[in-house]
């Protein structure tokens, strides 16, 4: 069983929150693990696994409908859970865009290592034969930032942020405040889905989006609209080919990824739908399971970091029980 | 062109450096770019593309290729720098791994999506079965930080860190150190190769190699032996399929990536090495590549970030000037 473990500990801290889809095992096999050993280590304070495995049905959320994309690829289904706090306008227009179809056809162009991944309408450059937009819009003004707002959650992390004078979470959401200039904005995180644009500020609205899939850009901060982020296959996205044109673009039409369409949840027959919940990041559950994190109990970890960052808190993302 | 300018922007941050091997590309298109147009930047510096296209030969070092080993998969090869600095022992060890030939025909049984693809003997689990070692060490003691000294290079970066009192590079490598302490390390970021282990400390010691594919879980650092990081090819590791069993390993064998073998350079006849160079983290160019990625200066950019974190250096990697 030696090698079992040695995965297991390596594993620990990601697998309780990013494959929270397989909790079940998880949890299963972190229970097992023996208190810390070393002084740097607190001991009083659950592992991660012991906090999630506490949690009460209350401590998670279900996703919105209204609120949630199902981006279908032919490998499967990916589900993008959107910020309407943040970004309302752009939200709205990506809706239309979706109950339009005006997605449905367009591709993964661009899948760069370590970056994003991006869909576009590959005739784009083609003015004649580019799909064209019905009732939504092509381009709005920027939501890089939205004013702020005490009705806004924000559950503020106890470390400093180097790119941001406060980071934490908003209703899941890894987000920055700047109390002096009072505005709120989502950084980029891995998962992250945002509005590509042109130079111009307002030259994106929607219809070209990316993903985050690598080191957490956290330079694009407050320069493009986020709108939500990848609540589960992910791995559908990250595990593209990488392009090998300019800027990581597919050379060939036939390495881009098809995209079959993307719906509105709330569109979506319910027993198609899938019923995710998110961990509710509002609640002593989750400070527990942030600090879980910050220190890390397990017994594998010899020295405990006692700092983390908001992208590496990963908010935890569950099958909802009882669902098919 | 619109399309192509939009993904041109939105690359910008990265092409420059991830894709340093396609770097040519990159620059031609982004030395078009125009002068920063908002406040909110500095208008002085270079870009990130200026700075590399004004490198000096002497600004670039080529890989030691006795410090360089050649992980060969299916679908191509993975170059990795070792640093000796920070795991003498550790990589003295790999190195008799590889000259044994241990790992040729292991494989890649866990790929983690957001963490580490981890390769190991498949049969590790069944003692009969497991592939010998000979001559080299099975488990060394921990190389997890080395007592801070003078020799050892180090370029600070001027932002704080969140999980090092400080942090910069040391020939090429993403780096941290604690003066008080007298102590430095690697920190784990995307590529980083590291060394798996059991729960003791001293279990580790290079029959199992993991290597970083996702946000850098900066909680490992000095909790594990980082041995070096990789400098070609992470892409055929980054896109590997995600592992669907406990801690992401693959269910079935025929899912496992095999390791044809892993060789250091210097055992490679000349003809097969592959010609790459480094861009020298410790003269002013470097310095003027940070500054351009802590405040981008290319038009895209509404507001620079004013700072950078070690993972989001990504020190420039190219081919060889006249290499094949």
């Amino acid at each position: 069983m030696k090698a079992d473990t040695q995965q297991q500990d390596l594993s620990l801290t990601r697998a309780a929150s990013l494959c929270a889809l397989g909790l079940a095992t998880m949890l299963a096999a972190s229970l097992h693990a023996k208190p810390p050993v070393t002084a740097a280590k607190p001991v009083s304070a659950p592992t991660t696994a012991a906090v999630l495995a506490a949690a009460k049905p209350g401590d998670w959320r279900a996703l919105d409908p209204q609120n949630t994309l199902y981006l279908e690829l032919s490998g499967g289904r990916v589900v993008i859970e959107l910020a309407p706090a943040f970004a309302p306008n752009h939200i709205a227009n990506i809706k239309a865009l979706a109950r339009e179809k005006y997605y449905d056809g367009l591709a993964i162009v661009r899948a760069q290592d370590n970056y994003v991944v991006q869909m576009n309408d590959p005739d784009y450059e083609n003015e004649a034969a580019r799909k064209p937009i019905k009732t939504a819009k092509r381009s709005l003004p920027p939501e890089f930032t939205v004013a702020w707002d005490a009705k806004i959650p924000f559950t503020r992390l106890p470390d400093p942020d180097g790119y941001a004078p406060e980071t934490g979470f908003s209703d899941g959401f890894a987000a920055a405040r700047d109390m002096k200039a009072q505005r709120t904005w989502l950084t980029h995180c891995y998962g992250t889905v945002g509005v590509g644009r042109l130079n111009p500020v307002d030259s994106g609205g929607g219809p070209e989006l990316y993903v985050v899939i690598g080191t957490p850009p956290r330079q694009l901060d407050r320069n493009v609209t986020v709108v939500g982020r990848v609540v589960k296959g992910i791995e559908l996205l990250s595990t593209l080919p990488r392009g090998t044109g300019p800027y990581s673009l597919y050379e060939k039409p036939e390495q881009r990824a098809p995209i079959q369409r993307i719906r509105v949840a709330a569109d979506v027959p319910e027993n198609e739908r899938v019923a995710l919940e998110v961990l509710r990041t509002d609640t002593p559950t989750f400070e527990a399971y942030v600090e879980s994190r910050r220190n890390h109990r397990e017994e594998w970890y010899a020295v405990a970091a006692g700092h983390i960052d908001v992208c590496n808190v990963e908010v935890p993302v569950r099958a909802a029980p009882g669902a098919r």
